[in-house]
């Protein structure tokens, strides 16, 4: 393969939880270059207006197509996706594809009787995305609010025995509330990037029967659908194995690297390298 | 009292835990205007380098004595305290205060082994700022970042079974790390804004002998003596009591004021009243 063959696939999130994202791309196309950008300055998008989300999003987007020449875009942040991506799909002129829409596919794919649960943070609830996306599929979903789990995973609890007793709670309350709504669900969304860290436990405590899906795992094997049989098509590894060691990734931040590179490898299954520190205006 | 004496304190802080400080300094100054701006659109600081928070700061304080005609300013917010309380001081020409030296202060006062313990958050405690105020005050300090209580606060969880436990966890921690340097500890700052909603659950936990110290408080308390002997005298109640009803208190934020509104209340002990949208740029 020529260096000219080699696409490169922009990945953009809040923070560096994307980095879940980035992961399961790298598995699924271990050939292409990625450039992943952490708008680290203005995190978390959670809390912030429509308005502002789109235009912090857009600026984001627009440093990966224009200066990183990005073909492909994944949007790995819930909040973005959930706010921002027609802006985005608007403002470059690559393909955009967010986290929201593959994680309601697989949800799609995966239930039975037609009810999902969706876990994600307050304002990826609030924005009822998951919802919306998965009226599309013709599921009913159940949102839950789960505002303690990033910061869990945050300080490296990811089986901790405070974290179960978190989930436990959140779960129940969801069970409760699904119940009381005549609802019958078989599927668990993790509607945010942080999740899959959580993933193990997640199945141990679910109620039986509940199929777990993890959004990026979706998003990714989404990215090789629709970048098959486009230029990113040679860099989509058919073959299963762990991501070979060529893959190029270039991490970049709007501030402060630190917190990025200590626990970014979590993320990502492997180091970050060095994290470049770029200024986005604002 | 003429309208012409009543003061305008304000106050600022990154999101809205600072209105811990304000509810304390309502109890003993009930007749003063209040100005309360919590920068939402950038929180938290925490995670942002120097640069930026002083940058944010500045700005937020020049809104509140440019616009509000704040004639004092108290910085409720341990991160802009820590890294900006300097830039502040230089932009603004009334006199600021911030939370970090109030509570190095009251330990000071409290300690008489001269060990003192203190929980903030992770930028707090990577500032070392506490470190530094307890130095002068002839104490030695040992930090320590508690990143969970902030969202367990948030949650709501201020006596939950699972918030004593992440309580009791960090606190062990803390006692095996004095105990390996041989401190002998005896009073705990609480050196975040978030933190007094969890007083009595720490007062609970803490080890026998430890005195907690709400930074809230010894910040009021500091803001009286400086402002004693000022304008804003007149505004001090020697009294002690409930605030009176006729304490004016504008709150201001730099995006979605929902969760502002939805929450300041349990922060500031009554309704916050509605909150004004500003926009500081950036």
């Amino acid at each position: 393969m020529t260096p000219a063959a080699i696409p490169t696939i922009g990945v953009f999130d809040s923070g560096f939880g994307g980095l879940t994202v980035l992961r399961a791309l790298i598995e699924r196309m271990p050939q292409a270059r990625f450039a992943f950008l952490g708008d680290t300055a203005r995190l978390p998008y959670g809390s912030k207006s429509r308005r502002t989300i789109a235009r912090y999003a857009v600026q984001s987007a627009q440093f990966l197509v224009e200066q990183q020449r990005a073909e492909f875009l994944v949007i790995a942040c819930n909040t973005a996706s959930a706010l921002a991506l027609d802006a985005i799909q608007q403002a470059v002129p690559v393909p955009v594809l967010g986290v929201i829409e593959p994680g309601a596919q697989a949800a799609r794919a995966a239930s039975h009787s037609g009810d999902v649960l969706v876990i994600a943070t307050d304002a990826t609830v609030q924005s009822h995305a998951y919802t919306a996306a998965c009226r599309a599929q013709s599921l009913r979903a159940l949102e839950k609010a789960c505002p303690l789990l990033v910061p869990l995973v945050e300080e490296g609890w990811t089986s901790h025995p405070v974290t179960e007793q978190v989930v436990r709670i959140y779960l129940d309350e969801l069970s409760t509330e699904a119940a009381s709504q005549s609802l019958h669900p078989d599927a668990l969304v993790l509607g945010c990037t942080h999740y899959p860290l959580l993933r193990p436990l997640i199945e141990r405590v679910a109620p039986a029967g509940i199929t777990v899906i993890d959004s990026a795992e979706s998003t990714a094997d989404a990215a090789v659908r629709l970048f098959n049989g486009r230029a990113a098509a040679a860099a989509v590894d058919n073959s299963p194995g762990a991501p070979t060691p060529e893959t190029e990734i270039h991490c970049f931040a709007t501030d402060s690297v630190e917190k990025f590179e200590r626990l970014g490898s979590r993320f990502l299954g492997r180091p970050v390298g060095p994290v470049e520190l770029i200024d986005l205006g604002g």
